[in-house]
């Protein structure tokens, strides 16, 4: 794996921190330069280790870099990938981390221009509840899935150091185009993200005075885990996917009345097919970690 | 707290098996006598200590046991009290750990007949999507809480010996009516499981060759975890308790109609407001127990 000079992280938060403290670790980067909207995070992941020297803006930081990461809401990321187009080396190399990835390549096209090629969209299936610098460490994303969506103009060279550079933290690397990206993720995880936040809303809109979150288990804790995620990044990405999301909302909504009817009409047969179906899935196809 | 001569166990899965194991642990109990469906978890229950002697039957096991309890599905509750009723003690505590209420109660009132002021119907809130004598542990009730139901029949005192029995394991104990239990349990568990089990359902019909669980992240497993739980028994609580679980589909499907609209019509401002106080509402009235 060919070493980074110069990386560049813009968006030090528990992504971009991670991926910045897990390529310094592997010994893949010389110094690491990082910018951030809030004075405050960047402050905070100089004092980490997560970055050695904090940039003044994206393009100071687009002019230095070789490598450049794009770790911030997708709705900010146009923003970003147009302060780099004017000053990035024809060589750099820019990835992002978003959620989304038809919104974020049309944002990338529209905003890099000859510079998009050296754009590798990429989506890293790691992340946590908690936000920050203070959230990122250097294990995210080893034994973690990253999805690359390189389109037709994506140069191989660049796909290619971005691959070999996930690989090298543990992570194991697919290819998906964007537009099955969304519809996948959508499915996976906006749709669960938007499920749990309406629970918890649902039970505070309906709680008449029963003090429903007194009686929380472990499962409705489980349950509703990815509903204390950053609310202003998932506006973002419910937006940004709105379609597929709204595509899979409707799937869900269908089978929740007729799950619904099922049990209204008694109908034992219909509900039993459907917990078992779905247990056996969870038991068999998706794999929990073990415990630490 | 005053402990038990001779415990009886119906069922000795991990909810009956840790209760077991916990009074043992805490000197509460001298012989454990246990009885099950499945000869096989009836020998591993014993093989695993968590029973000093396997029961001939229910009734064997009530003739004996000074204090009973009744762990077995919601749906077969009724069974063990009708084998009961005839044959154990005047004195004799039986106390169950449904997660229905009403039903169970009505279960009860209706075979344990002259016994039935000495039934203290509860519901320990902790539990496992893992199953049977193996998952049992000492620690399960540790902090946890017990929702106890008590009726206008029940007896004070075996109300106050169960009470004692849970606190002494560690649990906090709530009164509530079966009732006002049952409305709250549908919202803070059965909800959550219908829609776990619905999502990994609703991925499976519509995969369409996308090979979707590929892609599940830490959010998806979280979320999903309780689709893992036992098909027989949430089957058992969802007919068991399906008005209430109805009308808690009602509303969630309610707000999931709102959110698609919202989400659809670009109403970032309706969408922020359902994160926002979602988001509050996870992060400060809900407690993660501390990482192990």
């Amino acid at each position: 794996v060919q070493p980074i000079a110069r990386l560049g992280v813009i968006g030090v938060g528990v992504i971009g921190g991670s991926i910045a403290l897990a390529l310094r670790r592997a010994g893949l980067c010389g110094r690491i330069i990082g910018c951030a909207r809030d004075r405050d995070e960047l402050a905070q992941a100089q004092a980490l280790g997560i970055i050695d020297e904090p940039a003044e803006s994206v393009a100071a930081l687009g002019r230095e870099a070789e490598v450049i990461v794009v770790a911030v809401p997708v709705g900010s990321m146009q923003e970003a990938f147009a302060a780099l187009a004017p000053v990035i080396a024809p060589e750099a190399i820019v990835t992002d981390v978003g959620s989304v990835k038809s919104t974020v390549v049309s944002a990338a096209r529209a905003a890099l221009g000859v510079r998009f090629p050296r754009f590798v969209p990429g989506h890293p299936i790691a992340g946590t509840e908690r936000n920050g610098p203070t959230a990122a460490f250097a294990d995210l994303y080893r034994g973690q899935r990253v999805v690359l969506t390189p389109v037709a103009e994506t140069d191989a060279d660049a796909l290619g150091r971005v691959t070999a550079l996930w690989q090298a933290l543990g992570a194991s690397v697919d290819r998906l185009d964007p537009a099955t990206h969304d519809r996948v993720l959508a499915a996976t995880s906006h749709l669960p993200h938007a499920l749990a936040y309406l629970l918890v809303d649902c039970l505070l809109r309906h709680d008449r005075g029963a003090d429903l979150f007194r009686y929380a288990g472990g499962g409705f804790r489980d349950f509703t885990r990815i509903a204390a995620s950053n609310p202003d990044m998932w506006l973002d990405i419910l937006f940004a996917n709105r379609a597929a999301v709204g595509e899979w909302i409707g799937h869900y909504a269908g089978e929740l009345q007729e799950f619904a009817a099922a049990l209204s009409r008694g109908d034992g047969d219909r509900v039993r097919t459907v917990l078992d179906r779905a247990a056996a899935a969870r038991r068999t196809r998706v794999a929990d970690p073990a415990p630490r």
